[in-house]
This record gives structure tokens, sequence and C-alpha cells, in this order.
């Protein structure tokens, strides 16, 4: 009887941590990646979203490093965050991670950096014609974790951000970086996802398109969290009752 | 009697603000030049010191404007804040402020911008070359301000950051745009001035070259404050002591 009060007492806990004794990664940001010591190029994400999901996976109980590129938001509590600059630091922050059950890229990776990234500021000449800057892609990230192996995490979560033809463009991403699930969302000016608070994201996996309501960021996140659960066979209460 | 008894009661509140009636265009933080409407050229910049001379000269008596770009630190309080994102926003921005006296252009003003900025997102295509983002001048805030005629504010300053060659560069810069004064400050990553709360500035007039001693970025704007104040024939009381 013992053993049977003990397991009722557990029960509950057990469902409100879904994901304990998993272990993730979440990567949130932009990256920056530098033309010269002054300059670089980088991208709008805030990492709201990456961060509210790397708390949403630690609420359901995993254990999560969040790999952030420059943001203004705090870390997350809960949560190990590293920070970064470039997508070659990010990258290797998710390798100096370990062995995980759970890969988001919720980062905004910038595709590519300058090829020769110069050592001094480059200066401005009075009529001559400004600089291109020649770039070179930058490592792939999502690509790089959902490579087939025995250190492949068992869940690989991308994110695409497109301004045009969303879940056409989401679904082949699936598909080329060989990740498990892509959450696509509209980043047109018109939809202002960065920076904003709230969402409208549609989940892309094997077995088709969801789409999602508008939801805050947060919303979103414990959805997803809500998810990953369910796919690990731990539903939540609230995916248990859908 | 009255009369001697107001003025003893007014010359204080005088010497404290020495620029009183005076109006003043303050630029601060970086620029964001947009690639794509997800990606974006941009620097260092954190717009600390730009605010602390917006600040120390609305301290002063000015009235002053702050023409800011994206930065993360609060609007200051007792100045009237503008953001833009551009530098062509921020050069309208400036030039909407009308009639001025005092010109600070502080902001760290992207050279080029791209040339044709791409209305949707550029698509990274597998087994294609990474595009090359041809630049093309930004208008030059700095020199357009400092250009002769009526409208020219009395005092142009403007800034240089550097990694090389710090005064010869700004005594050229300075010449060049036609402005009064330069700040100079090195920028090289051994000494960390982009973010940090101390700046090693020199300033460089028609009189020369003075080396100031490291300080906070709040004492140079006061230390700057207080010159310009000087300038108009308004000494400060440390001014005065000095």
């Amino acid at each position: 009887e013992i053993a049977d009060a003990i397991e009722s007492l557990l029960a509950p806990a057990a469902a409100e941590r879904p994901l304990a004794g998993k272990r993730a990664v979440v990567t949130s940001g932009p990256t920056r990646e530098a033309i010269d010591p002054v300059r670089y190029i980088s991208n709008h994400s805030s990492g709201k979203q990456g961060h509210a999901i790397a708390s949403a996976l630690a609420a359901l109980g995993a254990e999560v490093t969040l790999v952030s590129g420059p943001v203004s938001i705090a870390d997350p509590p809960g949560v190990t965050t590293v920070h970064v600059d470039s997508a070659d630091q990010m990258l290797a922050a998710c390798l100096a991670a370990g062995r995980i059950d759970i890969a988001v890229c919720a980062a905004a990776v910038a595709d590519w950096k300058a090829a020769r990234p110069a050592g001094s500021k480059i200066k401005k000449k009075a009529g001559m014609a400004p600089p291109s800057i020649e770039l070179t892609p930058n490592p792939d990230i999502l690509a790089t974790l959902s490579k087939p192996g025995p250190q492949r995490p068992a869940l690989v979560v991308g994110f695409a951000a497109e301004t045009e033809n969303l879940v056409a463009n989401a679904i082949d991403k699936r598909q080329r970086k060989g990740c498990d699930w892509i959450v696509a969302n509209d980043v047109s000016p018109a939809v202002g996802t960065f920076g904003s608070e709230r969402n409208t994201v549609h989940l892309i996996s094997a077995s088709g398109v969801e789409d999602w309501p508008t939801l805050a960021k947060g919303e979103v996140a414990m959805r997803l969290a809500g998810r990953i659960a369910l796919h690990f066979g731990r539903p939540t209460k609230a995916e248990a009752a859908e």
C-alpha cells in the first residue's frame, strides 16, 4: 500500500514534469557576423520565441541549455544560458552541450558571414567606390544537428522564417535539413513577428501541416513543449485533454 | 536695490545653465541598414556616449533633440528623443529639428548601405554561390550639417572612431568634413570602447589636439558640454576655475 500511496503522490508530479530526465538545447536570437572590428551583419530576431521555448521545456522538467545570440532580454531562470555572437560560436556551443534528446533551433542564424573579416576598420575613401562584401556560407546548425548517427537527438525542431510562400518553403526546408519538425512563421513586415509579443506559426512534421492560431510567444512555446512531451509518450495534462 | 537682489539671485542660476536659449541636436547609437526585410548591417555602438552628451547639454540648459539609432538604453530625461533606424532617417530627423546652434554627431553612422535592399528575404540556395552585397555610400550627416551657410550651426562637433592612427585620421576628418571639433576615440578591440562605461578621447579643434584622461562616459560628456559652453563665452563654474 505504501508503494501505491507513493505512486499516487508522484503521479501528478510526473504529469507536470513529463520531460524530467530529458536534455535539451535551444538556440535563440540572431547571430552577429563581423565585417571588421566595428561593423557586422545581423538580423531583427529578438530572441523572445527561443527564450520562451527554453523556459517552457524547463517548466516541463527538461534540463535545458539555451544558446543565445546577442539579445536585449534577460536570461530565463531555471535554464543554463550560453552567450555567443557568431554562427560558428553558436554551433560550437550546441556541440559542447554533449548528448541531448531534444534540439530546438529557434535562432535566426545568419546564412552567410564575411568571407574575409577585416582586422582593422575598413576606411571610407573619398572618391573611391564602396567595398563590396564577399560572403561565405555559415555552418548549417540545424542540418548538422539533424545528421543521422548515434549522437543525433531523438527530436530535432527547426524554425523557418519566411516572407513569402511560407508553408511550401518550410516543407522543403524540413526535407533538406533532415530535421523532424519545422515551426514556420511569417516574418513579412506586415505581420511583424520580430520583436513582437505574438506569433502565427504552422507546425510541419512527417504527418503534415498544423496551422496554429495567433498566440502569445509564451503560448506558442508552451504548446510546442507540450507536443514535444507527447512525442516522448509523456502527455501533459493539457495535451492529454485535447 | 531690488534689481540688484534679483540679479544676485539669478547669477548663480545663469552660471549653472550657461546654454539656456541654445538649441542642440545630438546623434547617438548605430544605424541599421537593411539588406532585406530580415537582415541588416550595423555596428557595435551602444549609444552610451551620445546619450550622455545629450543629457549633459540639457543639464547646462540647452534645448536638446537626441536623434538615436536602435539602442537598448533608455531615452534620457529632459531631452526630446527621436528614434530612427537608417542613416537616411537620421539625417532627415536632424534637418527636421530646424535651426540649431550646436550639433554633436556622436552616432556611429554606417558609411554604406545596401545599394538595392531586397523586398523579400534573400533565399539561401543549395549549391549556389552566396550573394555579394553591393554597397553604396550613405549620406554624410556630419559633412551635411557642417556645410557653410546661414543654416549652419555655430558649432558642429563630430566623432571619429578608429582602430588605427587615431589622431592623424581624426585631424584629417575634421578638415574633410568641415566641422569645428572632432572627438577622437580609440575603438580597437583591445580598448573596447563600444558598450563599455569609459572612454579615452582626444579633442581636436583648430587650435590643436587635447588629450583627455580616461574618463567615465558621463564625465567625457560633462567636460565636452563645459567646453561647448565656454565656446559660447559662457563658462561653467568648472571651466571658469580651470
